[in-house]
């Protein structure tokens, strides 16, 4: 049974020895430079870690691993063309380095090279895994088109964000899992459940994310406090506060995200003062606690010994920054 | 054995019965506008009576049909929002009729969406297909680039250009005949031979179009006469020319093909009058010859009985103008 920490340095190892680039470089180079840019590989992890739950082979998941990971990537290079974004992982993004249209086709390369990996290794399993991957993609691009539509619409609800960041976020962590349980041969029940955990985990994962940009310590989470706010995110902190506030707090919040001032720390300042007044801090962090115990339970009820889930469990604790 | 026009009715029926249509509408309108637009289904209708040709069922391989048209539409579809195209098919282009966020993830989806359509039916040969399809959808993105590099790339020779519209295009009508013969279980011999006979009448698909978009009758082509010479394209024709040309000429060329002027009329009768000059046209039109009998040689090269190659050799033939 293979450690947390020795499924991480598989990851590691996987994307050393990968090579991205080849002809033509205007093409690939980016492509390389997105993927040397690291990060958690956080999707890849959980996809070999599920795998290695049901006692699967984690070798024939690897290139899997590899394809889940490429289209991530792939999905915040487009993101960031889409919301301007200047800098990803402290780094200037592929449209500001290079230009648009290379960004717009090296996207598109990446999403047919994870497939290039999918296939890489094939799989009594393949159409159920290649259908999970391309119905999660499908699934991904229609959550990150709710949040662009989110942007100019005045009246979301809460439900609608938690459907949104279900769609962004939280099937591709699912659908990694239900990836890596596939490949090793997991029954379907156990394989459900595996996947409805990792919905809940995904949606706590993306609330701590809201909730870190608001009250993170920049030097703990690398991320400017704040920036949700500064940019009129509708996250779930926002959301959440609209439905608690009474109507001075309520028209105070819309004023102030309707505005993008040239210094927007005073705006940050009152917006936070408002959270705080209403408790919203401690509201997302029971939210995020129902959530992972949600999850919690449903790994608890997955029919392997619970040895096996330790490191699976050990991974999202980390995560989710808990103690084990 | 079906007729070309039975084939070509079967893909007709294929898309109208097909609906694009879902939530959130802001990312599928613009997916369903782009397939209505139309065109002449050219990879579905040559998948399918490749299929035919060697006994295959086609219904077996009508989703991929369907995947590959829709495949094709989002390169279209992404190469518009690059190259800055305002009409396709005579209509406003996606991202001028809504905006470039939209182009960009409807473009996307579709890339998925094609995904989708290949996996609706699963199949004995399914790694072939898979693989032939994602290494295709790889080499087109590496035509685009290459396509891309040669606006700012001064010595292109005729060569880069051939491997160009390899990439660009051949592949892609060689990579539909490809999935309808291993559709219907072709041997690995004639599939090659297949797949060779589509990149030659690929090829010469490309350089008709560089013709016609010279020498084309705008009234039967809907196409409007030099728009290349217009846009500085170096297409088959100029690069022929500039080869062919003495340095007077070469220095016209190149000159002219550095300015945009408001009025273009003069400058696209001075290089046709080059063209002609060099006989250009003629020898263009040699090419084409030479890459269409090469790819009827390499048809007649295949084992099955010349009666089931009439219908793939007609649909060849009308796309290439030739009478039967």
């Amino acid at each position: 049974m293979k450690t947390a920490k020795e499924i991480q340095d598989t990851v590691k190892e996987l994307f050393e020895k990968e090579s991205f680039i080849q002809q033509p470089k205007e093409l690939y180079d980016p492509i390389d430079y997105t993927l040397a840019l690291g990060g958690k590989r956080l999707r890849p992890t959980l996809l070999l870690a599920s795998c290695e739950m049901f006692g699967g082979d984690i070798c024939l998941a690897a290139s899997a691993a590899v394809g889940i990971e490429v289209f991530h990537n792939f999905t915040l290079l487009h993101d960031d063309l889409m919301d301007k974004s200047p800098l990803r992982r402290g780094k200037e993004t592929v449209y500001r380095r290079w230009n648009e249209n290379i960004a717009i086709l090296s996207g598109d390369t990446m999403f047919a090279l994870a497939y290039r990996y999918f296939l890489r290794q094939w799989h009594p399993n393949m159409e159920a895994i290649l259908k999970t991957f391309t119905e999660t993609a499908i699934g991904v691009c229609d959550g990150q088109q709710y949040d662009m539509n989110f942007e100019s619409q005045s009246d979301v609800s809460i439900a609608d964000y938690m459907k949104m960041i279900e769609l962004k976020t939280a099937i591709l962590l699912a659908g990694a899992m239900k990836i890596g349980a596939l490949y090793a041969e997991a029954s379907e029940k156990d394989i459900d459940t595996l996947y409805r955990a990792g919905i809940s985990i995904g949606l706590a994962f993306q609330l701590q994310d809201d909730l870190l940009d608001a009250y993170g310590d920049v030097a703990v989470f690398g991320k400017q406090t704040g920036t949700d706010i500064k940019d009129n995110k509708k996250t779930y902190l926002y959301l959440k506060a609209l439905q608690d506030a009474d109507s001075t707090q309520q028209q105070t919040l819309r004023q102030l995200f309707a505005t993008t001032p040239e210094n927007p720390e005073e705006k940050i300042k009152t917006v936070i003062g408002i959270y705080n007044q209403l408790n919203i801090k401690q509201k997302v962090e029971q939210e995020i606690d129902r959530l992972f115990d949600e999850g919690q339970k449903l790994i608890n009820a997955i029919s392997v010994g619970e040895e096996r889930k330790t490191t699976l469990k050990q991974i999202i604790n980390q995560l989710l920054g808990r103690k084990i």
